[in-house]
């Protein structure tokens, strides 16, 4: 420690930790998958991402932790027993990406109806899956005043309330999105939790995403039925065999995107944010400005619109989905198909999230709480 | 004429007459396709589109008639010699969706080219037919400093200056874009102008788009090149044998519209208001105001951007080619596809040109004059 500084090592590419921690730490760089103990041996602080992996062979010099991070959803990276065991504070990011994935999910929803000249309002929506990012899926679904049924038997066994049985949602849902983790044993298993039987009860006409794990849908039996059934629409996000595409199944899909509906600028830095937090409380010091203060303006930050103007204009200019789809479509067909999937993952463009565009001009009272409710940043004229 | 004010006989889609004309004359809207004599044998003034035949069958009891006006750019059914033994002035409103088309071709340029991962700048961009439209991409071009290489050889016997030969242009362009005439006879035919043996003189990687005429490329010919080379993007908005599509040609075209290259709201008023000019000469009346005061502000009319903003972005947001391209690509396998081709342009949603954007905060002069010859609107901040 210099100058009584705490000294955090972090992975290079956890974007703006030297704005939200400030000077008054020493802040040290380093290339995530090339990280070793000699880094960290007087660190007081890691963070990292999930190509780090942290065990005893990485934290075995650092006497001086006092508290590990890991800028992810994920924790397979990161060996918590030792953790606990030399009772260092170990903390992840929960959610920090759920609001970009239900935006992803709310864009695709308004786009795919409106290519059927149908309106959300009266649809009913099914959700299976009600954590981060179904539950606040949900929260903004209710908020529109849309009817909304969902499944989760994990919290409903906890006691949570105002679920229905999947059976129920397959069959009511007029768009069904799937948010549940991957699980392949126990009581619950949601590996193909839609086969073929689960399929055949679909409504007809329905819109169906998955943006939560690839293999919820039994993706051959999916295929299958989109051979014999074209009333259906298909959106994903994640693949059983991903990065390994089936071309057949994306040339059935309405949209097709390589793994990124989480990944917006915006549910980045909420990663480092929510880190950031943690550091306060571990060391007593001061928490952080709000995340908004620390989020650049969008590249298109202010519309002035009329009350005509369509909801998927706005989410679009925002967010547009078929970009990502017809890069994805490109690289259906070359030998490299796979490693291009990973790529476009890779060097995916700076994406903001819909809080990112103020939208002024709006004086019809139901389209402005409409908006906001959707996440815009709405200023009523 | 009641009060001595000039009755009007008009298409009863027309846009604008009535802001346009005022109140000082008489106005009567008749559906097009059901004009007859009758409804105009007192009109002082007659304003059709296409789909009226104007010749001595409607004109005969129309002893009052002291101009015609069609709101179009063909006049194929309008008898001008009929008209002009009478004596009675003929109107109609050449290069009023130019600027549409212009604005069709700048943003699929920008499109594919952002795809490809390049920049307009240092490529050549070929001109085939430089009247209304090509001319006016020309002169967009040459204000963004692009190198243009342009083709016209009716213009260039006229004296014209500046002119290559076919062949050079063919051989030079990155960027090549159809905008002649169909013709069949004569000695500079347009019908096949880009055959096989053109073709095979193409640039490699070559983006070649055609909003003028279908049959200007012998389009079986572009899809047995296609089929043997995938380096070349083409876009098409206009078809050989349309509204009959070759799905497998649409399928190796990057962006396949419905010739709606020209259907913005902007050309429309355009169109009205050149006649309203006209008007004014024959009549001696005071000129209407400029055109810009008699359109509705745009859905999306103001954006306060970044230095960083993408181009294309911009463009999008008042005209995205990809979502009539995914229209169109819908309607391909079904039996009515001619009638559906036919449907999209009939029922066109209302699209804006750049100008209806007003684009703030862009402090880098560069940027503001290209968005400026770009056609938006722009204020320096
Ligand atoms: N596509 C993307 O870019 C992206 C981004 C973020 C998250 N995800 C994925 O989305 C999924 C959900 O993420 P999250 O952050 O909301 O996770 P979470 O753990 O917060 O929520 C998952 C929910 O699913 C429920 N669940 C478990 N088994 C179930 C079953 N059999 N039936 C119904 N519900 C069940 C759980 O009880 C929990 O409420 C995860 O698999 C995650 O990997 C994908
Ligand atoms: N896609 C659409 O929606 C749309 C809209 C407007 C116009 N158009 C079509 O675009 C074409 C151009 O329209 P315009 O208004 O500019 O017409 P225009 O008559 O103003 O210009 C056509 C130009 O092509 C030139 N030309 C004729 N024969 C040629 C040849 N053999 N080689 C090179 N040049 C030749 C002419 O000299 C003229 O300068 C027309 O066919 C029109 O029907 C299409």
């Amino acid at each position: 420690m210099l100058n009584n500084r705490l000294k955090i090592v972090a992975d290079e590419n956890i974007p703006a930790l030297e704005s939200m921690f400030g000077h008054d730490v020493l802040l040290q760089r380093v290339a995530g998958r090339s990280m070793t103990a000699e880094h960290i041996k007087d660190a007081d602080v890691l963070l990292v991402r999930s190509i780090t992996q942290v065990n005893e062979g990485l934290l075995e010099k650092a006497t001086q932790l006092k508290m590990v991070g890991t800028a992810t959803i994920g924790t397979d990276h990161i060996d918590q027993h030792y953790l606990a065991d030399r009772g260092i504070p170990f903390f992840n990011a929960p959610g920090c990406n759920a609001d970009a994935v239900v935006e992803y999910v709310l864009t695709v929803i308004h786009n795919t109806l409106f290519e059927k000249g149908m309106e959300l309002a009266g649809l009913t929506v099914g959700i299976v899956g009600v954590g981060n990012v179904g539950g606040r899926l949900y929260e903004r679904l209710r908020k529109l005043g849309i009817n909304v049924l969902i499944n989760d038997p994990p919290r409903e066994r906890q006691g949570d309330e105002g679920f229905v049985n999947l059976e129920t949602v397959l069959q009511q849902a007029d768009i069904l999105c799937l948010h549940t983790p991957l699980v392949k044993d126990g009581e619950r298993p949601t590996y193909h939790l839609l086969a073929e039987k689960q399929l055949s009860t679909l409504k007809s006409g329905v819109l169906l995403i998955n943006a939560g794990r690839g293999p919820v849908i039994d993706n051959d039996a999916l295929l299958t039925f989109l051979e014999q059934r074209d009333d259906l629409t298909v959106v994903l996000d994640v693949w059983e065999d991903e990065p390994r595409l089936n071309p057949l199944l994306v040339a059935r899909t309405q949209i097709a995107t390589p793994h990124i509906a989480g990944y917006s600028y915006d549910g980045k830095l909420r990663g480092t944010h929510m880190l950031r937090c943690r550091f306060s409380e571990v060391f007593g010091v001061a928490q952080p400005e709000p995340l908004s203060s620390y989020l650049p303006q969008a590249s298109v930050h202010q519309v002035h619109v009329t009350n005509d103007v369509a909801i998927h204009d706005l989410m679009n200019l925002v967010y547009d989905p078929y970009r990502d789809d017809r890069a994805l479509r490109k690289t259906l067909f070359g030998d490299n198909q796979p490693q291009q999937f990973d790529l476009l993952r890779k060097n995916y463009p700076i994406r903001r999230e819909f809080s990112s565009l103020e939208v002024l001009g709006v004086t019809d009272r139901s389209l402005a709480n409409c908006l906001k409710n959707l996440g815009f940043t709405v200023n009523l004229a």
